[in-house]
């Protein structure tokens, strides 16, 4: 089911959130606590922002765990906004191009859940996709078909997009009766701005916490230490964390954040 | 561009056929003579029948060449209908999942060509998989979904299938101005009889081998050694090698077909 | 610290074994119960004989549970002498050379286990193997310089050479102070004959079972299921099932063998 | 043989020097002109200097070519200094440990050459380590034995360091008789100060070449474009570029530095 950190802030060392903490994520790829998969094992993946107009990737299949480079990467690599997944899948081919984050553009993304019965709804999934960003999809994840079909939906207003595409979904898993599961925790990013979702139909959504500072924010599946302050994000809310602003979280359906206003 | 190796006979070891001949496969994974990219390192993969009623695969993202599991399994495994592919990645990634042969219930596939400007049409050729075998595209390549489209088009008739799918591709390739390019030389089992395709529209056909003595046939992309007497399979024909028959060779489509019989 | 399952019996598909079983060794590799590390996900290997006279080895460093080339050959690999091994690194690296089995001429052998503080004696249990056999050295683990030190002490008489090894380590561990702990579980075969090794110096064996029956004989690091009669190996003693005999336990040394006999 | 580049001078991004170069070291993986072996493919390796005491690393078992993470982080590390190799195996296992280039505390170490009959000398290779220093050897390479054997040696004097351990390897290989072949073309680097040596007993050596410019100093095995001016090393040279110095070069041992000064 995947477990998740994402990072913005002041420029840092990758590795002050992704080796060192007490409960890494790196600890969370042999022993997650609040997953239903305590391994996450199935590859793994780093995104960054730095000088370059697109972000960093860096993705590989064996175990975070035992990944030496990984371990001098996150030393090595300084960034003010990133990305590290480590991966437990769920039913899709152990590949690079499986492995999160995601990236398209500017944009980064990952995802920790699932559209419950895939095989059944792939193809309306990847209906969704434009054209133009088709040729974008290396992989064969639900994930990253969620993502380009965000991406299609006009990436530029975010939330927007990320509604309608969930909206579509919830409609597909509906169809069935009883109606499938689907659970989706994600983090969306474009250099600057950090989204993170929290949502589910049919099920209950999988953990999403953040821990806020002067220097920066930092959003994860599970805790990463017991240092600092986590607060947990609501199901079926969205925190926008913009540069230079205090995060915010409002719902994720418009008419629910017109009430919230 | 791809290498490949295609026997049916009398059981026996890999080793035979794919490491030890002079020019083997394994030879020409790191200098191939008669293709358009003499290395063919992006991967590689064998595909044999047993006594399971499903075919084997191993396929590996390494290089043939210094994959030491390769030449351990050609010398243990015994097989009377057997594949062994080399690839030379043309844009999609490189992953287990597209490496050749391809495997659905008794069926296996491999491949050596391309399907020109395949980001314009590949959500066409993905129609082409029928619903219930999409789950079956666990890859990305044009390869696997060409196989599936002939699945979806009657396997139980390779060559009828065969036909449908390749002139639907032609008509697509076509559509362009000028038509892209698409070339196709590929091999087709069902554990008991071998097929093998030369075709090309646009332009002209990958080189495509046989020979055939009493102990079976070996087809192949470009002869393995010297010793034997090796056929050119002719252009747009198919080769038929039929358990307990001697092989033959006739057109690929139905019109030229009626007319050689 | 690894599990491990050795079949020597009736000719059989490895799967029977390896994979299908309720605990198989599968399993244990992403969940073990009785090994202090419960995820063994750094790397598998398959050992077996065929009709070659040297076995075949498929290595590999991804974890066990998700390499869909090992379910395949489980299912296809039928052999009378098989080894199966899945690996919990303890300070060497992740490469195929690492992984379990090793083999050497026609014999294999695996391990459980660690020779403690190994940095310290690497260099004296290096020096245990003799300069002929010094190239077959591939790999950097405790397990591969035991095996080859065996090798060199004679392996025509398995017992005597184990024997001597296991003393010559013993006696190095045994120079700290306190003497630095040591456990081996290994199995070694030549084909024929199966041995298995149960043994610790400063600490508590690792577990090893077996089951015999008319079919032959499975021995386990930990049961693989409830259905068989599973016998626990007494710590120093080494369980020797030799082809066309039934297996028998005797001290590991040989002033105990003379005891028992 | 491999093929390599080093460089120290203004920071800058890897991608300049490693992946854009119209004969660039990607390019050489896949064709290389001035080597024994035209293939790279049996994985390579990114070492370099940032702002961690120690240098980062990146070593991959897969081709050079076909590794997008190595595309990634070409864009975004950026150094003062730093080395990339592709390598072609010459009978050592194909693992990240094997490798290039080799870090040991701030050193840096990259090779391109053989130890003829390395099984014969290997031992005596390997005792060169210091005890100290044997946890280092992770790996079984020639490459990594000499380097050891170097630090070993008082790497604080790199030149003097270097030379004791080449006249004692020269010593083993005309041991022989005939002698064995060794060619050495290595680069070695402490963060601030870069040594290139090329050496050769018995044999012509391997191909070695610079250019310096105002931003710095480019040493590869062979020329990575036509618009630098490329400056062929002498056999039994070696090239110091020390940080804020114009490169010189120098003879390998003493009484011939002696004599050049």
């Amino acid at each position: 089911m995947c477990r998740w950190i994402a990072y913005r802030g002041e420029t840092t060392a990758l590795e002050h959130y992704v080796t060192e903490p007490s409960h890494s994520l790196i600890a969370q790829s042999i022993q997650a606590l609040e997953s239903t998969a305590s391994i996450n094992g199935d590859g793994f993946g780093l995104g960054w922002y730095g000088q370059h107009a697109e972000p960093g990737l860096y993705r590989e299949i064996r175990p975070a765990w035992s990944d030496e480079n990984l371990r001098y990467l996150c030393r090595h690599l300084q960034s003010h906004l990133f990305f590290a997944h480590v991966r437990a899948a769920t039913g899709t081919a152990i590949t690079r191009a499986n492995c999160h984050p995601f990236a398209c553009g500017q944009w980064l993304f990952m995802h920790n859940g699932f559209l419950g019965n895939w095989n059944r709804w792939r193809r309306r999934v990847e209906a969704l996709i434009p054209d133009a960003l088709y040729p974008s999809r290396i992989g064969t994840t639900d994930s990253e078909a969620i993502f380009l079909a965000m991406m299609g939906a006009g990436i530029e207003q975010p939330l927007a997009a990320a509604a309608t595409v969930l909206a579509a979904l919830s409609d597909f898993v509906n169809q069935s009766d009883p109606g499938d599961r689907f659970r989706l925790t994600a983090a969306l990013a474009n250099g600057r701005d950090l989204y993170a979702f929290r949502y589910a139909v049919n099920d209950r959504a999988n953990t999403l916490y953040y821990s806020e500072s002067e220097r920066g924010i930092v959003v994860v599946s599970e805790p990463i230490d017991r240092d600092k302050n986590w607060v947990a994000v609501p199901e079926n809310h969205v925190l926008i964390a913009c540069a230079g602003e205090r995060a915010r979280i409002v719902p994720l359906f418009e008419r629910h954040r017109e009430a919230a206003e």
